[in-house]
């Protein structure tokens, strides 16, 4: 009956020297989502990227660098403790774990504290929480370790909470709904030109999209349902800027409500501004060289809404 | 480390005849209370009504009627069926349950779905959600019995998220900080005149009061903590009129966010109005005879607040 679309999300980049992440190869990777609880469906190979689409997420996997994002009831932490002792805690230039405030958070294995602790044992690391606790939250882990990101090392996510019904409507299963469907009617192909993609649609509902093209990639994940509807959408790249990019992809779901969070190399003077009113916002320069905003916006209603009756 | 605040509550009436609920005696309350997993600390008797001040949150006895209010990790359903048990389903007038959204729901013995399944076993009922799920909203379940509301028949619940660290401190125990302190300073023990008074100030922290009038009460319930911070406030007497109590109960605690509830006979015009802007907004008219309607409100914040580093 209930999906848990919010996130948790790793990123994390070796240092130069010893052997690719890629060079790794599929067998690893496989093992490395298990430790997860989740499981690779596809992948599409790239020129600088290995885009996995998972079971439950995505893990983009380049050379020196990886982000995993798994949704559901996955431990991510498990795939991170296993990656810090696979790859050595010292090989890490940086390692960034987080977590959005979960839609029904007794159903999950641990909560962000819980994490934290385990975490913290493998490697030191600093823990924040952006937004009030009893809101729309993102709770971060980073290791410890002073770290200057490259310039136009920046990530943009845009967290969305409950769908307009119209446009979730799209991704559900049913006669004449395939990929090829979405692929024409949704939009999210065509959000950035020219970049490979590969989808997947959940039976009966749920979808998930992985493109790449060189060093980049976005990724969207759907979660339809009409309790706890929600889309992520992550990218690296910026084109044709940040708030374009909100703005598009917001025509396309038309959320009740949605976090925009921006991470950049710290002193980089890029916003990332929604159209949308802020209900709160966050932001923090972290001692591994990102600076990360978080912001909570919410769209209008005209008068109150009916309550929603639960069924037996 | 974390105290659950936000609070379960049960209000029901019984018909006429049959004895009076407030002579049942304080040992069968003593055994109602257990049920819900709470003690009762003290108590005051007034005219119309009997106060218990609990060790999480309050109990108000009239003759006909009895509102119920707990916190932290209770089990009010258990009290809820207990109840029915003992005073017989037919004698109801009518039965509302509600639950607002935990800070901390892996932490609750259950949630909403399962005690809507336990109370729809003893008594058919119908189930609603006020509020987006993935944003502040306050379940409810009533018993499925046509009732007509007296005129007057009104209750106004304001739930504050996030209190002024200011205002907070007063509740923390330490040097000077007596219930003495508190009557003075505070401001709660002034929000009506005329009252008699009980409360309790919690070690190390945390503070109740009930207060009643005849046949009016209101009650406050403070959890200070800086992780979690929360306040209600809940009266069946709404003089000087809904808004300006709000603005005082407001003024007083500098929430960043509220909810305002209000149960009013269906048809009554009574509105109220919160100066805070409105985040979202549900009004339902349910079949048992009250028009309940559930606004959050927020204070706006000028730029971005840092980050909070949690303690390892």
């Amino acid at each position: 009956m209930f999906f848990e679309g919010p996130e948790k999300k790793l990123e994390l980049a070796v240092a130069p020297g010893g052997p690719s992440l890629r060079s790794l190869g599929r067998p690893y990777w496989e093992s490395v989502v298990r430790a997860a609880r989740a499981k690779i469906l596809s992948s599409i190979e790239g020129e600088a990227i290995d885009a996995y689409l998972l079971s439950e997420s995505s893990l983009f996997v380049a050379d020196r660098w990886l982000t995993m994002i798994t949704c559901g009831r996955t431990d991510l932490v498990s795939a991170v403790l296993k990656l810090i002792k696979d790859l050595g805690r010292k090989r890490l230039r940086y390692l960034i774990y987080e977590r959005k405030n979960a839609h029904f958070q007794e159903y999950q294995p641990a909560n962000f504290f819980d994490d934290l602790k385990r975490l913290r044992r493998a490697a030191p690391g600093k823990g924040y929480r952006f937004g009030d606790g009893d809101d729309h939250h993102l709770f971060m882990y980073h290791l410890d370790r002073a770290h200057v990101p490259d310039a136009g090392d920046r990530t943009l996510e845009i967290l969305m909470h409950g769908i307009d019904p119209a446009a979730a409507r799209i991704f559900i299963q049913g006669p004449g709904h395939t990929r090829d469907y979405i692929r024409e009617r949704s939009g999210i192909w065509d959000l950035r030109p020219g970049f490979a993609v590969d989808d997947h649609l959940f039976e009966p509902m749920g979808y998930s999209l992985n493109a790449i093209k060189g060093p980049h990639y976005y990724t969207v994940h759907v979660t339809p349902q009409a309790i706890g509807s929600y889309v992520s959408f992550e990218t690296n790249c910026l084109e044709p800027g940040p708030s374009r990019l909100i703005e598009r992809v917001l025509s396309i779901f038309r959320p009740r409500s949605c976090d925009v969070v921006l991470f950049k190399p710290s002193g980089d003077g890029l916003r990332a501004r929604c159209a949308l009113p802020l209900k709160s916002a966050t932001r923090q320069v972290l001692d591994c060289g990102y600076e990360v905003s978080f912001g909570h916006h919410f769209a209008p209603r005209v008068g109150p809404a009916p309550a929603l009756e639960l069924s037996a």
